[in-house]
């Protein structure tokens, strides 16, 4: 039988803290399969983590359990939470970090609240499907507990004891709503698509939050920072400088070949991006 | 039956070099679990290694394998080691790499030399509890063998060695007194424990040779590089700009709430940190 | 039965997008043994990725899987490559990424084309002892196949198919020529061996493309960026300030002790080297 695989997202970089959490895993899941995601999120940068995570969850097995601590708030009121899925387990606090997994289930539109800034936190019931459950039983916790280290003390033993069969119920109490980013829906107008950046990647593409149903190769003109790009590319090597492509993720993406479309314009996560022409998302084809 | 645990870290950066200790380890030992601790060591840094490694080698099962290489020395004089406490199995060169896995079992007086730096290099007896080996038997090394390259050819092939159940007296000859860093105690006096820095971590995170037993919340001032902390906070969210509070590490710990404390007050391994007022180690409670 | 290997070589960081070909890795061959070698080869930067695979592949067991994914090109024109060799299976774009691998085979001889740059494309016929493919049988890909993300959906299945025992001809068709990068041997002349860096190591060691065997300690000059070192080091240890020594890859390397000598001499990849005195590569002995 294959081991149960449980991944780690942290913001804690490849060292003492992370390995601690390693090292919890095993103590109590001998066989786990640990798989790392990534380590090198921004210091407290929930956002981030949360689009790390939501980007990469669905290409790991089914019922994979996903650690992911980027946890600003430890040992305060937030609480440790874990979240069921159909297709995978997330433990965590429950701070945003699981927003982009709630997205797929909820929908994009529970996400768009009028008046709020891209990332405030918002409360949101838990979506169909879906349940979640505040780890409250220590029993399954490593002891003693740091107050500024649940990542080790809490999630990682957690993540370990539903790797060996716990059931989530017996270590946690189900709750009913739970927090995520403020990530609206891009507005559709006569006018075409406005949007935001949602993420920076490693490259310094710019991956926005306009979904990339509809958007044909060819038809439309994008716009951010001032600058302006005629057409939409179907590959990185079709482009020369700046260009805007459906990445990977799904979304309207703008890259520049070879180089960091984010060090070009100078833009980070929040710019506004603008997308017109072409036929977009809720429009008849 | 569980896979051992061989855990790695080193001053190699994520590249051939790790990889190639990776390598080594699986073609001796094919069903080892690897994990990564760090390859993000400041270069040649031993205290650095040193500090990581003790930070969270007890979060790992009894018995784990940690191999630790960061090893300016390698090829000359230093001894390759072979360090067997009751909780772990480590091994690396003799140049300080497990002054902190020491310390735990000698206590820390045990690391106090009076008139040398921090971090210099002392001899000190195997502690109680503990057997230290030199790997002298090269039928258990990768060969042939690269003078610049023990991590490969030496250390990953004993550790995978030893996870197959092969006795560290059959490949190695025993010692009776190996490296240490000089990391004293801090000093008590009628006026406080005056203490340094002894590692920064990925947050900026001064993490202090002051041990928190005893320290209780609210009741102790603390000082470096001239900034003067009020209380002992419980938790790194409790707190608005410079902090002091008890780290996951068990030490006294100046942070910078949503920031970086090193940057802050320019401060790096070795600043002295003073902490005076409440009930220190060593007083009546 | 050990669990199959297969290692990781990419530039896109630790991130979204390595894991994303774990996740991948994982839905496939449940019982993969998932190695990271490097995720931190600077973006686009084929050469540097060749080099570091090239380092460490033959440190693994015979028959590990490795794949690899520097692929500025992807979605375009250029072949996803599966190369077997009688030591390892290697997956990844035909970019020139398996360069060092192709050498161990072919020579050096067949790499040096002269008034070609270095790291140029070229093509060559596949090495004697090794078979070439491309993947061409999309039954075998995760789907839909993202233009932009080869890694997770070509390459991380086809090595987890392999994993499970699928052979080569079954996925991919045969081919009878690749592409490598141009890294000529260095030129022997009555004045020395003439080489160049071809890669730069983390800890700015200049590994150069001119090979050991025959270069004996202490007899030969190395000049490089106007510098001149009077003698071949055994070991880091042994120098003071800029030295010359026999790394672990193999070659002829410059380095700086406690320091950087890429930093100290200002030099990258391509920057000429020149070694005289000492008995060269091709004399008598």
């Amino acid at each position: 039988m294959a081991s149960p695989v449980i991944t780690l997202t942290t913001d804690f970089g490849a060292g003492e803290y992370a390995a601690s959490m390693k090292g919890a895993v095993l103590t109590v899941s001998p066989n786990a399969a640990l798989v790392d995601i990534s380590h090198d999120v921004p210091p407290q940068d929930v956002a981030h983590g949360a689009f790390v995570l939501g980007a990469c969850y669905r290409s790991f097995p089914k019922g994979a359990i996903h650690v992911a601590v980027v946890d600003p708030g430890v040992g305060g009121s937030r609480r440790p939470l874990l979240l069921v899925t159909p297709d995978a387990v997330l433990v965590g606090p429950d701070n945003g970090i699981f927003t982009y997994v709630l997205r797929d289930h909820a929908g994009a539109d529970a996400f768009g609240v009028e008046g709020l800034c891209l990332f405030e936190p918002i409360q949101i019931p838990v979506p169909p499907g879906c349940r979640a459950f505040e780890l409250d039983r220590s029993e399954y916790w490593r002891r003693p507990v740091s107050p500024t280290f649940h990542g080790r003390d809490i999630f990682a033993p957690a993540a370990a004891h539903l790797s060996l069969g716990v059931a989530p119920r017996a270590m946690a109490g189900e709750v009913d709503e739970l927090t995520a980013l403020n990530v609206p829906a891009p507005a559709i107008t006569e006018d075409g698509a406005h949007g935001r950046v949602v993420h920076v990647d490693r490259f310094g593409n710019l991956v926005t939050n306009i979904p990339a149903e509809g958007l044909p190769h060819g038809k439309a003109v994008v716009e951010a920072a001032g600058a302006r790009i005629d057409r939409v590319s179907g590959i990185y090597a079709d482009g020369d400088g700046l260009m805007a492509l459906i990445g990977s993720h799904g979304y309207l993406e703008i890259a520049e070949s070879n180089g960091s479309a984010a060090v070009r314009l100078g833009v980070v996560a929040g710019a506004p991006v603008t997308c017109r022409g072409g036929v977009l998302r809720g429009e008849a084809p």
